[in-house]
């Protein structure tokens, strides 16, 4: 897939980038390695308009209930964020949940109800407050313009790396930015939103039409990404929108600035869902599955999804085998109807393009262009189908030995 | 699960115990190893009642669909099967699965039309039909009522080990015998069928109650396993009955004969199923998850599937972790409802049982007792709720570096 840029610049800054929110990260000790930071808070001078999406499994975590009342009225100020415990399945979770807002804003003189709380790490653990309680009057004080990046790593379980992009464009005269950081690496598939992903943006924009965009995207980004097939029991996606670029208040979805504003958000959600899944656990590769000329849309989006989501096919992936016969028998089990007699397959990359199937069959293809391709570290798989102009494009990654090593390793 | 094996008693000889079926396995050539076979036949001199179950795949093997057709009259008499190549997503498909019923057909003296043919291997590469042409007069003249444990081999790809049962059982004072091989290791997660599977006996059964029975059994046994999540384009499980054991034939779905036959059935279907899983490919560990008190039986199913086919369970078994949150969360994701406050959880084998999780929450447990029943080779997961009378069992394995090995290796 080609993302549109196009009125779009991209720009550092992260969750920071519009000016209008301070960010800090550190650890304050929930983590067992110092060197790992394990709290992060995101502040905003200014009350936000505010929109959330949260996973769909019926086990939430506790943070996820006490954000939701939270932002039953649209408003925030203040994020409050730890890794490395969960804080789901506790008894006292939600109870611990409420206090990491109080805290959060006594530290920052807001009200502990417009505070956005999320926790990621082992499940059915006590979450210890004492070292949250500890931490957040210092953290409070290193709040910074340019705090992003330290927020971003503090976010962080599995990752390897920090995950964060912006993007500036105009509206109506005005300069405006979005930027977010998200963190992904294992129980990653998520359907609603995915394992904890923070935006901010200067636009003035109601709230309707925030969580609007907020949630369509998440439908063609974060929830078409699969590290695992694991959905979590904590997945959330917030967006805060300070309205300090004083552009004219978007109210209108059909209104050129709303397009505009919705693909600046799909832009970095996209962005951020393919570091997602380039970071997936154990991960070698990236890989992109377009699926086009699919009955429907929502017949791409399952296919496209079924397919990333394959083991057999992520270990071909893993050992750079063209075995195309594992992405048909992916397509074939997709619970959706599809004219199995009229799929091509095509892999990519930026080695180049070879054709391994077509109208459901082999055909002789170039054995060493093949090796070229699977040897890169980004690969695109596209499916045409011929039974309509639905598409749809997911993003996941390779099933390695690593991945195994992690997760047999992650103890209790 | 405690299998009832009242009125049943285990016997040797697999497809070959009611002696009333002959059975042979040969190496043809379809594999480059000459050590393992590839060809297996086996033949019954009466025309059987047949019945048989495929895969839900839309991608269906050609020698699927000429089964289904050959079995059209619910007769059968012979069974040809190769492995190393699954003859599917080929042109030339149909044409090579009816060249092997011809070729069978004319090796044992019985019409094309009474032959199944089945194959299973890699997708999409062309069978070569002379390696099978040469090979099966020989074959057929090796054909023996000792011959199961050939034919048993020459049906695995990567299974490390055979996989067969038998049972004999009485009926209205005729002895009676079942007895059946499958294999199964990789692309395994049923959905009709399973992989190949075989079975025989001499019970008079007319073909519709046969076909019920091994339709209603095989969805809570075969169609109750995962491996890896991926369904196969090949997966079928077939029944011949010869009725020679003379019984009254069995007509009537109340008859205690027929719940007696469909038993004997689940007995050996489960006992396959339950070797399957322990043989999944890489796997260390056999895992049955039990669900009790689910709102209905499919609920159950959805669930303890759910739980069976969860990577992060899976890494977390191979690494004997009692991670039991990966165990919530796949109860939380499972697309029933449930309610998630009410789950228990137990983990148990030979070494002992601790309950790890109530009413959805941690419970204080004995770490050392934990870590024995984790590192057993057979692990039961107990998963109670009090949302009804709904029960269900499923098998699989663990997830392994093995697992990957596997499948990054098994080349195109």
């Amino acid at each position: 897939m080609v993302l549109d840029t196009s009125e779009l610049e991209f720009v550092d800054g992260g969750i920071c980038a519009s000016g209008d929110f301070y960010a800090a990260g550190a650890h304050c000790g929930l983590r067992k390695n110092k060197e790992k930071p394990d709290l992060a808070l995101v502040y905003s001078e200014t009350l936000c308009n505010a929109a959330a999406v949260y996973t769909q499994n019926k086990v939430k975590g506790a943070p996820l209930l006490v954000t939701k009342a939270n932002l039953a009225d649209g408003k925030a100020q203040c994020i409050i964020v730890n890794s490395g415990n969960a804080n789901t399945c506790n008894a006292d979770g939600e109870e611990k949940a409420k206090k990491m807002c109080e805290l959060a804003a006594k530290a920052v003189s807001v009200s502990p109800k417009d505070v956005i709380v999320a926790s990621t790490g082992i499940i059915g653990q006590i979450l210890p407050i004492e070292p949250i309680e500890r931490t957040l009057p210092s953290l409070a004080k290193s709040l910074s313009p340019m705090g992003n990046s330290d927020a971003a790593a503090a976010i962080l379980t599995t990752d390897t790396h920090k995950k964060e992009f912006a993007v500036s464009f105009n509206l109506g005269g005005k300069i405006c930015t979005l930027g977010g950081m998200s963190k992904g690496s294992g129980m990653i598939h998520p359907n609603m939103a995915t394992m904890l992903c923070f935006m901010t943006t200067n636009v003035n924009i109601c709230t309707p039409l925030l969580q609007k965009a907020l949630s369509d995207v998440t439908n063609d980004t974060f929830n078409m990404v699969s590290v695992d097939g694991d959905t979590s029991t904590n997945d959330m996606a917030v967006i805060l929108a300070s309205g300090n670029a004083q552009n004219n208040i978007i109210t209108d979805e059909s209104s050129k600035d709303y397009i505009l504003f919705k693909k600046a958000l799909f832009v970095i959600m996209t962005s951020l869902s393919k570091e997602i899944a380039r970071d997936g656990e154990g991960a070698t590769k990236l890989l992109e599955c377009n699926v086009t000329g699919a009955a429907t849309v929502k017949s791409a989006k399952i296919i496209a999804k079924s397919v990333i989501t394959s083991n057999l096919f992520k270990s071909a992936m893993f050992g750079q085998d063209p075995n195309w016969g594992r992405i048909l028998c992916a397509v074939g089990y997709a619970e959706c109807d599809v004219n199995t007699a009229k799929v091509n397959v095509a892999l990519s990359s930026s080695s180049g393009e070879v054709c391994v199937c077509k109208n459901g069959g082999g055909v002789d293809f170039n054995l060493n262009l093949a090796a070229n391709i699977l040897a890169d570290d980004e690969i695109t798989i596209d499916i045409s189908l011929e039974d309509g102009i639905g598409s749809a494009t997911a993003w996941g990654c390779d099933l390695t030995y690593d991945y195994v090593k992690i997760n047999a390793d992650y103890h209790t």
